[in-house]
């Protein structure tokens, strides 16, 4: 079994560098967009069997150390009870978005083995197809992320829906975030259960927050979240029963200060700072996720060569490194240059 | 006359804490919603007695400390002989966007006493109404943040094509930069000229780049530019002749270390980042201007004045602190709540 990824999450001596990437069972693959072609974004997250086929592509193709379940960071917020709709071109719609008590009141805490039963099922395949070859990555929207979708509707500019109701109407807003994080705790619980080796929680949208609210209205309901789910494995620190959290945020450069206090095992950034500087200032509590620019995959591949030895060089002082990108491959991305970036990191990433 | 301003930014002592608004002239003052309701965006900006009129209304109405030049960032592109329209749902838009050589070539290095004509008119009318009431700021989009629009033809979520450009073609990029810069310094030359008292050049986007990416493909520009407009002040450091130059950077909280490199007197700031934390960053060579959240305009009142509070109380070890928004004013705040951010400014912060 390549088990590197995870004894990279966990800071243990790993033979190289392992590497995946964020969004790589995605449009920039020919055979995921064979599978798109006959079904819908949203059918594909909830049918078992595709979910698992493209979930596995990528492990083929370009020869990743870890998988990651196809769904989407959104998912549990439609099982909550939001009517969901992916749009081509404005990305994920909630039609009613949050906005009052009322729709707050009337969200669900789901019953992940019910509602979310399609998620767990694909999980169990992916346990039984992969068979050991990688370790299996489950993942959420982190808390924050999943309200502003929830609040703004969709994707925002400003976040100011999201914002108002942080600053005019903050009770509001936290019996929201109690809401969601419970939603978000029961469900990453669930997907260990079913076999999820490690989980991540994409704070995308942490970054637009200044420090103090962050520290308010983010970071403690990230904390809920991994604290929860670590109070209910029987035995953290042992390897067996360790899984790791990875907590992801856009935009971090900022925010590193106040991250440092959740208790994730790996931290995940983006490419807006240099990963040397987010090493130094998040401590060896932490091993580190990432952070290439995504477009950077449209270099030629002697410079994407260049690039990833630099990156691996600038993180050797962490406490393990799971390279990465600093946030999801861009559909355009074309395939061979992702397979150049995971060859570059096999090849330079080797431990003396 | 008020030189509160201008001493801030060149760390002289002030009684207080000086104050002006990003977008201070704009879309949440009703006076100026009656002006455009009877001309567009772009006639605005060309009309001097308008611009003029409009660039003094928040003077009046907020009792800031600087005017700033009612204008457009992009208005030096488009005398570089690029079309330029504003739509009211995609703001900014240039039909033909600069993709290859020949488009390159065709950019004119215009004469700013030609074709720019109408903002140093506007420039001199301001000099002559403000008459020394407050100073007046000009400013030009910074070469990175203008040449991502003459790219992408407007605003952009990834700027894959000016990454593209810039990883698949550094030295066609390099040429578009060449003629961005000149143009930028001979247009902020000819503000001064025309009576600009402090110049700040926006570099909106220059975050979405890499800290290396940032230092190879945006701050050579802007050193460029400063030191352009610098070297042709006869004598910089006295007094009369010293024009403070203002570098914003849009999340620069990745950038500090690459952006002390530059000779700008005041760095502009965004709030996604402590202020002290810059402050202690960027060292005691420059004052700081930012950093309110712009949606912290939407507290109530009282707690306006508790965030303003809190920034004054971290910028208290700046060299000088201008305090001003992380990015511009949103077009549905509250006059009321900016004014009472302005209040709050001037008193907390009175100097002992």
């Amino acid at each position: 079994m390549n088990d590197i990824f995870l004894k990279a999450c966990r800071g243990e001596p790993v033979p190289y560098t392992p590497v995946w990437i964020m969004r790589q069972a995605g449009r920039y693959l020919k055979q995921y967009q064979k599978i798109r072609k006959r079904v819908d974004f949203l059918t594909l997250c909830k049918t078992p069997e595709l979910a698992a086929q493209v979930t596995i592509q990528p492990i083929d193709a370009l020869g990743v150390d870890a998988a990651i379940l196809f769904s989407d960071i959104l998912i549990p917020a439609a099982a909550m009870g939001m009517e969901l709709k992916f749009s081509e071109k404005k990305g994920p719609v909630f039609a009613k978005p949050i906005r009052d008590r009322a729709s707050i009141d009337k969200l669900l805490i789901p019953q992940p083995e019910e509602s979310l039963n399609f998620v767990l099922e694909t999980i169990r395949i992916l346990r039984s197809e992969l068979s050991g070859k990688v370790p299996l990555i489950g993942f959420s929207g982190a808390p924050f992320t999943m309200a502003t979708y929830m609040i703004e509707g969709g994707t925002s500019k400003n976040f100011l829906h999201t914002k108002k109701m942080i600053f005019q109407n903050p009770d509001l807003y936290k019996s929201l975030m109690d809401k969601v994080a419970k939603t978000i705790t029961k469900y990453l619980k669930a997907q260990i259960d079913a076999g999820a080796q490690a989980i991540q929680l994409f704070d995308t949208w942490a970054g637009v927050l200044s420090p103090m609210d962050y520290r308010e209205f983010a970071l403690p309901y990230v904390k809920r979240v991994i604290d929860g789910i670590k109070s209910q494995i029987p035995n953290p620190k042992s390897q067996n029963n360790c899984v790791p959290i990875i907590y992801f945020v856009g935009e971090c450069s900022g925010l590193l200060e106040e991250i440092k206090s959740c208790n994730a095992d790996v931290i995940g950034i983006d490419w807006r700072i240099n990963i040397d500087e987010a090493i130094k200032r998040l401590g060896n509590n932490f091993s580190v996720q990432g952070n290439l620019d995504p477009c950077a995959l449209f270099l030629s591949r002697d410079k994407i060569e260049k690039r990833v030895k630099e990156l691996l060089l600038r993180a050797v002082f962490a406490r393990g490194h799971i390279f990465n990108l600093g946030h999801g491959i861009l559909p355009e991305t074309p395939e061979a240059n992702a397979i150049a970036m995971v060859e570059a990191v096999h090849k330079y990433g080797k431990k003396q």
